[in-house]
């Protein structure tokens, strides 16, 4: 049934319906042996609050079960009866749309209960009993439909009421409410029609607020409601109690199928097995606005933008609920009901205490306080921001309501990425100018710059600054060290520009191609809004918005408790969470939030240092070999330093290091550029040369001005015809570099094997780095990791290698070099061919992004700019494999991977370093086929650790069951 | 065993001796019940002619084993015997390298026995028998090592032999010759030293040729050579015959592990499962030099240059077999030989039959005549050339002497395409002027051009003409229509040149990388030769060699033979050959080559025609709906025609037609060239502004005149500027179509989604072709196939589309569409989906060269002209996994596909139109898969079928195992 569900769930709604048909048969063939009617009339459709199980939500929908509880733990909660979901489904399944035989007999019955228990009777004119009527799933979806109120109200029992509460106008506006509600929901009338008759009588009245209408002015305002129900409907407004009831019942029921509600299903991704129908409550009339002894109100059990367990919520006195949301009034902090009923307040914090000793959960409800009695209309579970939600867990555990696990399930782990990035102001009603992708969270605000190199200038004079470009290159690197944040009108997710910011924790917004860049002239289009360098910019890369101006910003801070969550959820967990960091900085940063190793450590971003890039271009330059080798000795020192500081933070914690990955095009320049720049030094060379033709024997004259004249001396033409010597050297290497799809080209371990001196390079500095650190008595743990391996061979050769120089440096240190060596899995063929890989190295790494790239043959940049954003809104994709890991495509090769490599090793220790390693539901995955680790950027430690506490408790659950 | 074996022909030198060892003593364990001895001295290492099993060349080595055929035959083979190649890997794996034990003992018992039968004695002074020594693996590795002759002489022998063959001077020369043969080869003393002596005692006696050497000089040279061993080794020449014998044999064994030796099973990929360890062959001398009634020759059964059933071969009255080989005199045709020695003619007739008989293949072998007695020296199977191995196999089925079979088997596929393509007189020796990639078989010559339009201006004029680009473009192909052949210096095995080139059948030389192309100057140079346009250059694709001028060539013919020869394969074979054909013409070539269907039509060739092109672009270019519909109804009636013919022409066999696969980028011009464009299109505006403005009267003053003069009038100006309008238009769509990795990128069903129309064109213009067909009667297939397809979803998408054009084509002509839809599995992640897709098409066809580039994650155009060479020298890929399928891997997902999708569909038809689809490996591969169908380019056909009957044969044999 419930693969039959679950295939549902991805369909239009005329398979819905026809599903709905199918599931409705199958359930009756369930009952066929009981009796031959589609559904029995044996068949309980509707339940009392006293007698509906509360753990039953599926049957009865969240609401109608949770008065049920609240009911049985003996709260005052109006009396009333729940009608199933399965009456709904029944209805829906039915071409005729009949209700379900005996569904109208039982709801009678429960009526006469509630007459019985009230002492009025429903559709009596003297002693009238009125009801609510609201639907409720099993899942809740707020706003989905208005409840009726009233009901059972007609121009025969008004008078009844009337008599009954000595308050004619209150008996009218009851009824006014009544025709409206019942009008909109249950038949249909467009709301506008009312709302003009109110314009009017208050127009007529000349009133702002229809609070000041009298009860002569209501009565003709029933009258006129009266009116548009006959002329809308071609019949009266049905003045029988139980033909309204019905009539509501049926609307309720076909409000499932209704449009709003299939939206909002599909937005909330909520698929038929977690909601399947709705209830309808039926519940007794109680009133707030008998007085001022009556009130009503709404009310948190703990404050839900703290989590502080202090009563929280607000109220009106002789009001009704309706008059809260409507906001006419303001309605008054609860602490003030102490003063204004004193007993009724201590009603209420018993009401708390109760609700939440019995949901164990912060509660959100509804009260009203008729003539001084107390009752809960409705409970459910409380919306809290991760703050609160973190806060109210560790100490819902401490007052011994909720075991750690079930505190720790009770927060999506997403969510704690809020408490770890600045975030704009979420009071500010702002629009953004651009939307791009969420490329790297957190929000930041700055000075709009173009080029990476004025990022550095304005940042240096102490500036925030927000580098804009079209797409980012390794030569912007000192740009992102310079800027609070990056945005691109190219690239996707994983564009240079987005990866560096993520590794570097800045927020990023990349993709926004709505903007046009005008590099030249320094300014940027978003439609008609023009954007200067200067101009301040504030970017939300949590959501891709781009807003011009310098927005308020609201600033993190790492409390205490979610410390508590997050060592919780480590002592619980049964996967490792590593972080990716790729510098001394990074590692110092992931040790902070808690990474228990470093998981992927990507030495091209050493090599892309501003300092850096020149002699890593020396190197690529080099004709002769022994450039080459100062070229290489050179970044060997630094690589060799870095590794030291990294090792040293991380002490005693693993840090996988992988071997340097790119093509070594990707150190160059564009061809563009290059041309451009090489254009510009000859612009720059031709001016020279003639002013120095000019003023040739004035420049060389005196001695005196030569420092301020040398960029126009010959000395200074000879240094740019130099530079432009080095620049075409560098086009022509980056030309015979090019590749058509450098994504699949020559790059990891291939360019290890074609220059092997690289990653001898890489190697030696690791061994030695770890060296030192162990000599010093320092217990590192390098791990050293190959990329892009498809053939057992290139591993195998890059492992002599690595053999070679331990050896050569044990002989010179006396010291055997302890490190780890093993693979990232990222190609396809390597999954396949898992098992020779394990035989060679000690460890897997699983490299998603790639793996899916080729599992798919997207590649994601060109993906995500063109067509998946169609795949997406079409269904053809139901979610981007890039942000959520394909179980059934990567995930197949991943499973037969490990399964492999552990055959052919068992010790071999496996993790994964994609992208996909902070994402909750690649997490269980992971932790189902057994992997050591995940490891994530910096910011997703904490989320990871979290999810990796679900991921076990996922497990034992799915063992108990 | 086999496993163990097969594991070490992929390591080095060092562990083949160490795998050598485990192999022996894995033997020696497996005799180790009957002794405690390495080996037992009851084995038999030494097998007499008339004793050895001929058909064990394992253990005999394969000369060993046809000597011992033919004693059996009752043929006159010298008398002799053979040394087991156990003995020889016993041999060599003895760290002391002792000969196993009993070895000598068994020889001295072998050498009894020739003496017995010949009446001389080993080393007998006046009697002495005389033998050579020759090296015999299980695999023929000619020229491995040289045969030592004559061995048994001495100082001491010589005068045996002297009065033996009363000839002195022979005697002398045959000394001479041992001495410096065993010089050589166990003792290894350079060549040169003797050849050095050989110069001086030439020089001494005044004479060019050592024939012409008197007894005394002969002689002498004997001392100097006696002298050059005592002085290289430090000992004299051994005089005692076993002693020579001994040491002979260690150097044959020796051998085995010799750098030649080893070099060339690398070479030819020999590997030790194959031939494993050498024999050694110690035959009676018999001298062909013994006067005129003695000779030495070499023959072949059949014509080897044709395959005719005619003796053929030479020989040499009165000389030593040496000397046919030397050229210092000139052979006679073997048909002479009826008149020089009639008799002996007619044995060796009696020969050829014999060895025909027995060996059922053509022979090719030595034999010596001395003293009238003919003997037969040596025998193996002739190597022939394509066209001889067809004849032959032909004739030699007629004459009864083989199966069809064996015939077949015979017959290596690849070199059916020797058959079918012009190849370059191989008589010729000329030096190439640059070697690029064998992108596309055949030769061609012709005038060098450096761009499309010339190309075809000159073709028009009636030029051959060799079109040479640094690399092609769709806008080239008018190019590749009018040139002969095609070059470029840039891209892979399946750049766009090669591809085109090669379903053209047109010969392509792609990325000779040494070439250097300077298109504005019209000139290339590769090296230091120059070559300007115009200038006579001719290519060979079959082997990648670039040669300046005209050079002649072989034309092909399709011979009787031959098509009888792929008949009885097409009987035999259990899988189909379709043929991969894109246009009218192609489909007719590809059904003249005997494909059974086409397995792939690639529709985006058809946009590619030089009158198509524009309208393309228009279609990208369109910003409104109606220039877009022009554009597809235009292309849709194209489109419509060409299936029209292509399906006629092959009715009714199935025609599968690939739908919409590159990125439509692929149809614009480069940013660079559109760059180039404008700005010459501004020059051209400026000038004619300049002509305007100084003749701007006179110009508009005539009518006349008008056509003339058109391009500088306003109308000329205002078309070029409309022409620049045009090309920016296009600059701003190609840099907008800019992808960073196009392979992975927005092309194949991805396009057909996101551009619903092009698909849907392409498929009413499919099926409306087939509904005329049918509507006059002609039955055709049309089989839809839906490229780079990764999710059940876009199938069903596209089938959506598919099935609402067949049903409104219905409606219109009353006849129900009768077509194929299907995908092709060329993405990782289509392979594990495969039952999903099973279920919604009636096909597959696996597109290997996709689904190898995402397995191994390598771009092949970048591979191929970056690391793929690197990778194969070092031995970390043994093939290139683009020419020969990756069995481990992309067969791996095969597998998957095939046994995924049969489950799923048991129709499911399957077939495979990758590159590999040509190739035999893959192809018994697919067999056993148990495909339908493999699909290959129309050249490859003939190979194809062929190797579809050798898989079949394969099959059979390991089912009778």
């Amino acid at each position: 049934m419930i693969s039959i569900i679950t295939s549902a769930c991805s369909l239009g709604e005329f398979q819905v319906f026809n599903f709905i048909t199918m599931l409705a048969q199958s359930l009756s063939a369930e009952h066929s042996e009981v009796t031959d009617a589609k559904f029995s009339n044996l068949k309980t459709f509707v339940y009392s609050f006293k007698d509906g199980d509360p753990s039953n939500k599926q049957l009865l929908g969240g609401k109608g079960a949770n008065l049920c509880a609240m009911t049985r733990m003996g709260i005052n909660v109006p009396p009333g009866f729940v009608i199933t979901t399965e009456a709904c489904l029944s209805f829906l399944a039915d071409p005729g749309r009949q209700l379900p035989e005996g569904l109208m007999d039982q709801v009678r019955a429960k009526i006469f209960e509630l007459e019985q228990s009230t002492g009025k009777r429903f559709g009596d004119p003297n002693h009238p009993l009125l009801v609510s009527v609201r639907s409720g799933s099993a899942l809740s979806m707020p706003g989905m439909m208005d409840t009726i109120l009233n009901l059972g109200l007609s121009e025969l029992t008004l008078k009844g009421l009337i008599s009954q509460t000595s308050n004619e106008r209150f008996a009218y506006d009851a009824f006014r409410r009544l025709v409206q509600l019942f009008g909109k929901i249950a038949l249909n009338i467009s709301d506008e029609k009312f709302d003009r008759a109110m314009e009017l009588g208050l127009l007529k009245a000349s009133v702002k607020s229809e609070t000041l209408l009298t009860t002569a002015q209501l009565q003709l305002l029933c009258q006129d409601y009266l009116r548009i129900v006959q002329e809308e409907t071609g019949k009266p407004f049905p003045s029988n109690a139980y033909e309204q009831l019905e009539i509501a019942i049926r609307a309720v029921f076909n409000s499932w199928m209704g449009k709003r509600a299939i939206d909002y299903r599909r937005e909330f991704k909520i698929t038929p097995d977690m909601a399947n129908g709705t209830a309808v409550n039926v519940v007794t009339m109680v009133f707030g606005n008998m007085g001022e002894d009556s009130a009503t109100g709404v009310g948190f059990t703990r404050d839900p933008g703290t989590g502080e367990k202090v009563m929280y919520g607000e109220y009106l006195i002789n009001a009704q609920g309706e008059d809260v949301v409507a906001g006419i009034r303001t309605p008054r902090a609860v602490s003030n009901l102490e003063t204004d009923m004193p007993e009724q307040f201590r009603q209420l914090q018993e009401l708390n205490k109760k609700l939440e000793l019995n949901f164990k959960e912060v509660q959100d409800y509804e009260y009203t306080i008729e003539k001084g009695i107390l009752y809960c209309l409705q409970t459910r579970n409380g919306k809290m921001n991760a703050a609160a939600l973190v806060r109210s867990s560790v100490e819902m555990v401490r007052d011994g309501l909720l075991t750690r696990e079930r505190a720790l399930l009770r927060i999506k782990p997403e969510i704690l990425e809020q408490l770890l990035h600045p975030t704009i102001d979420p009071s500010l009603e702002v629009k953004p100018i651009a939307i791009g992708l969420a490329a790297s969270p957190g929000a930041a605000t700055g000075k709009v710059v173009f080029d990476s190199n004025r990022a550095e200038v304005l940042n240096r004079a102490g500036e925030n600054v927000i580098l804009v470009r079209e797409e980012t290159r390794p030569e912007d690197i000192h740009g992102f060290f310079a800027a609070r944040g990056v945005l691109t009108s190219r690239g996707g997710k994983t564009s240079h520009a987005a990866v560096v910011a993520r590794g570097m924790g800045k927020p990023c917004v990349a993709g926004a191609g709505t903007i046009r860049i005008d590099i030249k002239n320094k300014q940027a289009f978003a439609g008609e809004v023009m954007v200067r360098e200067g101009d301040y910019m504030t970017i939300d890369g949590s959501n891709g918005n781009v807003y011009l101006g310098s927005l308020e910003m609201v600033t993190p801070v790492f409390s205490q408790e979610l410390k508590t969550i997050l060592q919780w959820s480590d002592e619980a967990a049964g996967i490792k969470v590593f972080a990716n960091a790729d510098t001394p900085e990074d590692a110092a940063k992931a040790a902070e939030y808690g990474a228990m190793g470093i998981g992927l450590c990507r030495t091209e971003r050493m090599f892309n240092a501003s300092e850096r890039l020149p002699i890593v271009v020396d190197m690529i330059l080099a004709e002769r070999v022994e450039e080459r080798t100062a070229a290489l000795s050179s970044l060997h020192q630094m690589q060799k330093q870095d590794f030291l500081e990294i090792l040293k933070s991380m002490a005693p914690r693993p840090v996988t290091i992988r071997l340097l990955d790119p093509p070594i095009h990707e150190f160059l320049p564009s061809e563009e550029r290059l041309t451009e720049e090489i254009e510009r030094l000859r612009e720059l060379s031709r001016l020279i040369r003639g002013v120095h033709a000019l003023y040739g024997d004035a420049l060389s004259a005196t001695d005196q001005n030569r420092q301020s004249v040398a960029p126009f001396n010959s000395e200074g033409e000879s240094k740019v015809e130099a530079m432009i010597l080095k620049k075409q050297k560098m086009l022509r290497k980056a030309h015979e570099l090019r590749e058509i799809n450098p994504m699949l080209g020559h790059r990891g371990v291939r360019l290890g094997i074609t220059q092997p001196e690289i990653y001898e390079m890489q190697i030696s500095a690791i061994l030695e780095a770890a060296s030192e650190c162990r000599q010093k008595g320092v217990e590192v743990n390098p791990e050293i990791m190959v990329p892009q391996v498809s053939l057992a061979e290139e591993l195998i050769n890059v492992k002599q290698h690595a053999d070679t120089i331990a050896e050569k440096l044990e002989k010179e240190t006396g010291l055997k070099p302890h490190y780890r060596f093993g693979t990232m899995i990222e190609v396809v063929r390597a999954c396949l061919h898992a098992g020779e890989l394990a035989r060679i190295g000690d460890f897997f790494s699983f490299g998603t992004n790639d793996l899916t790239q080729a599992t798919f043959s997207f590649s994601r940049e060109d993906a995500e700019n063109k067509f998946l954003p169609a795949y997406m809104n079409s269904g053809i994709l139901k979610e981007n494999p890039f942000e959520i890991l394909d179980l059934t495509g990567v995930g197949k090769l991943m499973k037969m991977a490990v399964e492999d490599g552990k055959a052919a090793n068992p010790d071999l220790k496996i993790g994964i370093c994609g992208e996909h390693g902070g994402q909750p539901r690649a997490i269980a995955f992971c932790y189902q086929l057994g992997l050591d680790y995940v490891s994530c950027s910096s910011p997703r430690v904490p989320v990871a650790r979290l999810a990796a506490a679900h991921a076990a408790f996922g497990k034992k659950a799915q063992a108990a069951l």
